[in-house]
């Protein structure tokens, strides 16, 4: 079958595998539909028709390619589930391009408000409801308290490595992870 | 006396007074030596003499600004402190320009390492020595855990805050800043 005659759904799925590593391996300032085009054999006008732009291509993209190294393990214990999954996302923050390549997007998205509204979007909106669901069926199996709101523990976990990352006073690694874990499931007071 | 006769720890509080002043009025972009030369009445060379760089003496005029709104109070209980303190945090990024300021900054010190590490140096490393000082007589007092690492707390409180600030999927208000704190001291555990 030759390359036009792909399915929709495949070639989908190819240009966001060539998006995703071409945005790790050289960040946004490399980031093309050229490259993305040549790397994946689909076409430009294709790449246009399914994404509106370069910044939603580049994110979905990111996205796709960090989702299966930050999935929700659910083992029945959401504080180990939990800790399991923040120890992932803290090696892929500080082990791969992806904790640079995020900083830069999230960085740019200040002053960028087409890329904030597709980051919201395209990335952070979606991972916070991955996170989110796994806590309420915590909540719902009784681990977590009736009154919880989860997506406050989203800024408190996540969102605390975020600002070691953006903010790099202090290292972020998996004793990190562990503390911020532990400060919410122990309680902070004496 | 004339202008020129100003004791130097005078001069070196209107310089910052105007800087931090220039910095909210219009951000980074607007931010030169020569307008905070015209408006504190400093010459270039005195400034120059005192601040290695523009990015050092808009993150020194900044921290002085917003330091009296920032201030961390001691009524004796660290848990009130706390929540008060970051009461007023969240005021001073939702309702200034201070919030849009430090976002900026935050997202251009991503791909600036020399203002990254001015933002450092002048500004989160010594806003975070002030929280971890009022935590570490909070835990003297016997109201914190005795093993508790009050740096994690940083990033759970205010890294929480600058995590809505620079991703805003969700509202940065004083009910969010209250689940942030409650979250801590009871823990999310049911």
């Amino acid at each position: 079958m030759g390359r036009g005659r792909r399915p929709t759904e495949q070639v989908r799925g190819e240009v966001l595998a060539a998006a995703g590593a071409l945005l790790l391996d050289g960040g946004m300032a490399a980031f093309t539909v050229d490259e993305v085009a040549r790397r994946s054999g689909a076409s430009k006008v294709t790449i246009y028709k399914l994404w509106p732009s370069k910044g939603t291509l580049a994110l979905e993209g990111y996205f796709t390619t960090v989702e299966a190294a930050l999935e929700f393990p659910d083992t029945g214990d959401v504080q180990a589930d939990l800790r399991t999954q923040l120890h992932a996302f803290v090696d892929l923050l500080t082990t791969t391009t992806a904790g640079r390549t995020v900083a830069e997007l999230i960085g740019h998205a200040q002053t960028d408000p087409e890329l904030r509204e597709a980051y919201l979007r395209t990335y952070s909106s979606p991972r916070r409801r991955l996170a989110v669901e796994r806590m309420e069926r915590g909540r719902a199996a009784g681990q977590l308290r009736p009154d919880l709101d989860p997506e406050t523990v989203v800024d408190q976990l996540w969102g605390a490595c975020y600002h070691r990352l953006l903010v790099p006073d202090l290292p972020l690694d998996h004793a990190t992870a562990d503390a911020l874990v532990g400060n919410l499931f122990r309680g902070i007071g004496a």
